[in-house]
């Protein structure tokens, strides 16, 4: 049985959501009460010492990181359409998880923490880390409809959460047109779930 | 012909610079002027427009970032130490290599490039992020000898850069008593190669 420690307004939780739907794998969702602190609880840091969302059981294999999480699933249960054997097929993927890790957790979700949530942050290097990652991105998908492949790879669902969640954190996404066209063949998706907030046209 | 886009003081082109040895392959370095900005000039964000070292050329296969780099490698050139077919042991990997594109970036790598370069940094933010990770990193290497497998694995080479360096950020990584010999342990691997700057007994 797959148990995803889930936080329903979280992106990082909504990519495994996404890519568990996708793939028509039964799961199910153990919410953590982040509001209340419980992910700094010393049963939670038993399971993930970072403290934080998602974290996967299948079966007792304790996964944390949403990126490494998409790893997971799509090497065990994705086949070669998620998980190519091309090793210049996987390190595109993998640029794209780091971007993720790094780019967009430190600027449009950071930015999105910031507007919701109330939490302080260095609100001028966030919007400079997001401009810059979204001007790439949607230049990237000015010639092609996927982040790496010619279908949808992780690299695309990595980082879609943040992006579409973007609006809320005060970022006028609707301006890039690439990435709004790319929005819609993700929410086109057989199995596609959406979550609350993400950019609608 | 590989050809390495390099900057000798960076601890992301030195985690290639490691494997490349470990696993004897042959290349070429092509430094880039960084402190000139030549990162930022149009032929070179050509070839990666985040504008950043390291960036391999295999023959012509271009990939950015320092994580996809060590995917690349070692799912082509490693074998099985370096690119298991495990999917738990291959999540756990992501999951360091996350941690090396995150919390290492943005918390004892962004210390050294404002010690070490003068770059402004939201420098209380960057020192929690780097106590909470060296905390977790030091209690994980308490029981164990390497962060995943039973030998040396990529996640290894994700993080330890920036830890060897962390002294050039004015941090005190000789109170990590776990962390500091397990760079030993790397240090004496066949093949090692250091770099100015990291820790040394």
């Amino acid at each position: 049985m797959i148990t995803l420690y889930d936080m329903p307004l979280s992106g990082n939780c909504h990519k495994i959501r996404l890519l568990l739907s996708l793939l028509a794998l039964p799961y199910q969702a153990r919410p953590v009460d982040l509001l209340g602190g419980e992910q700094r609880s010393s049963d939670y840091l038993q399971i993930n010492p970072f403290g934080q969302v998602p974290v996967l059981d299948d079966d007792g294999l304790i996964i944390r990181d949403s990126q490494a999480i998409l790893v997971y699933l799509a090497k065990r249960y994705g086949g070669e359409q998620w998980w190519p054997d091309d090793a210049y097929r996987l390190a595109q993927i993998a640029a794209w998880l780091s971007t993720a890790a790094n780019e967009i957790a430190n600027g449009p979700a950071l930015l999105r923490v910031h507007h919701k949530f109330g939490r302080d942050i260095d609100i001028a290097r966030a919007q400079q880390i997001t401009a810059k990652v979204l001007d790439i991105v949607d230049r990237q998908l000015a010639s092609r409809d996927w982040l790496v492949s010619d279908s949808v790879s992780l690299a695309d669902l990595a980082i879609y959460p943040y992006l579409a969640l973007a609006p809320e954190g005060g970022i006028d996404i609707g301006a890039y047109a690439n990435i709004v066209a790319w929005f819609q063949r993700i929410s086109a998706l057989p199995g596609y779930v959406p979550m609350p907030g993400l950019w609608q046209a």
